[in-house]
């Protein structure tokens, strides 16, 4: 996707430790009609699939996730990354962050991600898969079918797709990032 | 707005303590098509004004946000509700949740909230108006512009309008929900 990978090299920044910011355009800060066009591609990609739900995880994947959803005329969920006392037929699982250091609570409600759904997941990155992970143990619980994972960037050198695909999940990132060694932006 | 009324009167559910669960199409599942028309007419109350900028608060603002923005071509920014170690320039306040009855953090870098910004802070619920104080806060200390606030549904009698009013700060909300006495939805 050109028109991603020309904005990372522009307003993407690098820091030490394999860190990428984008927070001027995706994560913080986001630019809608990129947002729109992100969406379309996912809609491309994922166009042979029988996907009747998206879904997605709180807080920087509901923006990608509401334009498929709008694009495909279908319902969007997200899970949530705190236990919501007034949840009902809630789904848990726990994922730990790298980057952060710390292991959260992630709950979906199963009213919302049911067995005859066929579901597509969209995130912002793809680094370690662990966030990816999780969400596959909620989707396993829920009884779902799983079509695809779509993110907007990969981090190719924290190797997150391995261990989804080694769950025969099909993967699509619209951004591969090689390398950031040097504080250098190395897309393929 | 009477789409969003209907829906509302269809698909919400009331609890004791004048609680309103829109969670199968606004705030865990999200109806896109139906945020789109949220945005648009978000857009139409808001279009005599000078907006260069959508402010919300994740996680269930992101979703109307994001189609107001998109709507507009305008960039949209999020407060987050935890500190992340890598944000720059880092404004913060805190907000008392009377529902979940705790208070919290909320942050947002003035990198994306700058003086000559005139912004349109959206979110899903205004109630006691707790969240839109930190909010106001917030702008305050960034020294942007606030044209407005808008609100998918505003509950009437917890009086979070007053708050916001009192401050000179105009308020839209597309549905406004009177009472929710005997778990019956009465919207104005």
């Amino acid at each position: 996707m050109e028109l991603l990978r020309e904005r990372i090299l522009q307003d993407g920044r690098c820091f030490e430790g394999g860190i990428l910011k984008v927070d001027s355009f995706i994560n913080h800060q986001m630019d809608p009609v990129l947002m729109k066009s992100i969406g379309v591609e996912f809609v491309r990609r994922f166009a042979g699939t029988n996907v009747n739900k998206i879904m997605t995880i709180e807080a920087s994947g509901i923006a990608p996730a509401i334009m498929t959803g709008y694009l495909l005329n279908l319902p969007v969920v997200f899970a949530k990354k705190k236990k919501p006392s007034t949840m009902e037929n809630m789904l848990h699982t726990q994922i730990h962050s790298f980057t952060k250091d710390r292991t959260y609570d992630v709950v979906i409600s199963s009213d919302f991600l049911q067995p005859t759904d066929n579901v597509l997941f969209v995130d912002d990155f793809l680094a370690y898969g662990n966030a990816a992970v999780g969400v596959l143990d909620l989707i396993k619980q829920s009884g779902a079918n799983l079509v695809g994972m779509g993110f907007i960037i990969e981090k190719a050198f924290q190797n997150g797709r391995k261990l989804i695909e080694d769950r025969g999940v099909r993967v699509e990132s619209l951004a591969i990032i090689e390398d950031l060694s040097n504080c250098t932006i190395k897309i393929r």
